[in-house]
């Protein structure tokens, strides 16, 4: 299958520009002494600082922009991020938003979605349940914003890799975590833009490697049962996503459960960042995989930073009190 | 008492020029629905991305750099961010560092100043234990460069007064942690020399309010027994630290443990920043004392970002596993 630039009507030249002055444009750290330990040039592309907390707000903030004036609310599905960014790109035009979420969300995510104003559905955690929760959202009117299988959240996802590309234009190689994949579809159109060759390489949980399988199959699967505490990338691949990564020949690389929290403990020590799990993914493709990035420049996204932070505290706490 | 401006023969401005080459201009962040929340409008100076992850790397930049070229190594006393930030710019000049530190320090700050080529030496965890310490080192012919009460140290570190009003010039006043003073006697010189006028008020757990009760009392108390878990902030105000606060009649805040947790985990959850309890200190003010900065323009430091990390990722692993 070749990936048909139709799907994508506007480029992530637009997007930046309709979105820039929405988003937050986030900072890139590095880290001295975890660039000499790994042997490499990594620049961390810090999502977890946008609006709302992960870069979702970005697809969210460019999918509302493009509505017609006559849109009567939003609807999605989300285990979070997409949520509660959707529902606060559209409270900027009055518009309502109204998010399924599967009952193992993240509380604090739960809090997010109605803190920005959504409306929230539990559903049963699965991907079916999830699409037909969201269809019974459109049977009702509201216009679907679908979490990543749509060509604007695509674009406006693809302003992560513009962004990173515009300050740090001799990077080699960008890393960016895969769930339904509208970031890592969109960081690759950007990528494609950019006047010098840059890899893009998806970072994926060993235990929700749909992305992996249906890549080296050559095929979407449909199989996928996540078990991951990466909880943003529990999602399927998206149909357009899997066509945009299919047709760049992206690679993925798969990380178990210890890798990522290794990761993450790394990036809240090291980087002194709260990144929640999802968002330490592409670190832990990367520490998993020295070899293949050594001597080069990196882009590293880290996708957002919103966890749970009560049982994080709960230690802390005892601490102050003995 | 008057202070003398003779105790401070350089100035600000040439501490700011002698090491701006050598320390990370942190970065200043803001949080909209913080700010919200108080009525306020904070701007975070982000020590705690500093090297060595405190701000003392400033104040033992200048100091070593200040040294003559026969000095045989340096030595000090540190409950562990000065002890490895000397370490660190000591090392920069071939120089050897020791360091005497309290036996109840911080382990992760026990192995930061190893891990940056410092010696560490234990002693009691009080006052004159880390005093005799010290002096037993500098007995061996070694260089003090104590951690607060010394003039290179104090204008070291008024270069984050320097920045933070480069940045943000119209700041109303800024709120600085503690402890020996260092900071706090550096930022105000600082904002002395500022074109406009800006208060400088100090931050103080409750449980170690040695500098309250000096500035209080008009003189430098004796009596200390501090019990706070922000370790940072535990020494005794320094004799240079309280003349120049003293004449600049600097204002304390104290702060109760609970309010330091309470703060910390605002910054933790609300600007994603991995701050240490002392870190903290001066948010903490601000939220216990939200109807004195309505309105203002705040500046805020935070001050540093090294604590044990392995109880706070226990829970998570535990979440991972199950």
């Amino acid at each position: 299958m070749v990936f048909e630039s139709s799907c994508v009507p506007q480029s992530p030249q637009h997007a930046f520009e309709v979105i820039q002055a929405m988003v937050q444009r986030t900072p890139v750290m590095a880290s001295a002494s975890l660039n000499v330990a790994l042997g490499t040039e990594l620049w961390f592309k810090c999502e977890h600082l946008q609006h709302t907390g992960s870069f979702k707000y970005r697809g969210a903030s460019y999918a509302v922009s493009q509505l017609p004036d006559d849109c009567p609310g939003v609807a999605t599905h989300s285990s979070g991020n997409h949520g509660a960014a959707l529902a606060a790109a559209a409270s900027t035009q009055g518009l309502t938003a109204d998010v399924v979420m599967p009952s193992n969300a993240v509380q604090c995510k739960i809090d997010a979605v109605r803190r920005y104003g959504g409306r929230v559905h539990f559903c049963a955690p699965t991907q079916d349940a999830r699409e037909h929760g969201l269809a019974r959202l459109v049977k009702r009117g509201l216009t679907p914003i679908p979490p990543y299988d749509h060509d604007h959240i695509i674009l406006g996802q693809s302003t992560i890799g513009t962004e990173l590309l515009d300050e740090h234009e001799d990077l080699d190689v960008i890393v960016a975590p895969i769930g339904g994949g509208g970031m890592l579809a969109g960081v690759t159109l950007a990528a494609q833009q950019h006047h010098r060759s840059v890899r893009v390489i998806g970072a994926e949980p060993a235990a929700a490697d749909d992305a992996a399988r249906s890549l080296a199959e050559g095929r979407r699967v449909q199989t996928h049962q996540p078990n991951t505490i990466a909880d943003g990338l529990r999602a399927l691949i998206g149909i357009r996503n899997f066509n945009i990564l299919h047709a760049h020949q992206c690679s993925i690389l798969t990380v178990s459960e210890a890798q990522i929290l290794t990761a993450m403990a790394t990036l809240w020590t090291d980087l002194k960042q709260i990144v929640e799990p999802s968002g330490a993914v592409a670190l832990a493709a990367i520490m998993n995989n020295p070899e293949s990035f050594k001597d080069l420049k990196v882009g590293v996204v880290l996708s957002g930073g919103n966890l749970d932070m009560d049982p994080v505290f709960e230690p802390i706490r005892n601490l102050a009190a003995s």
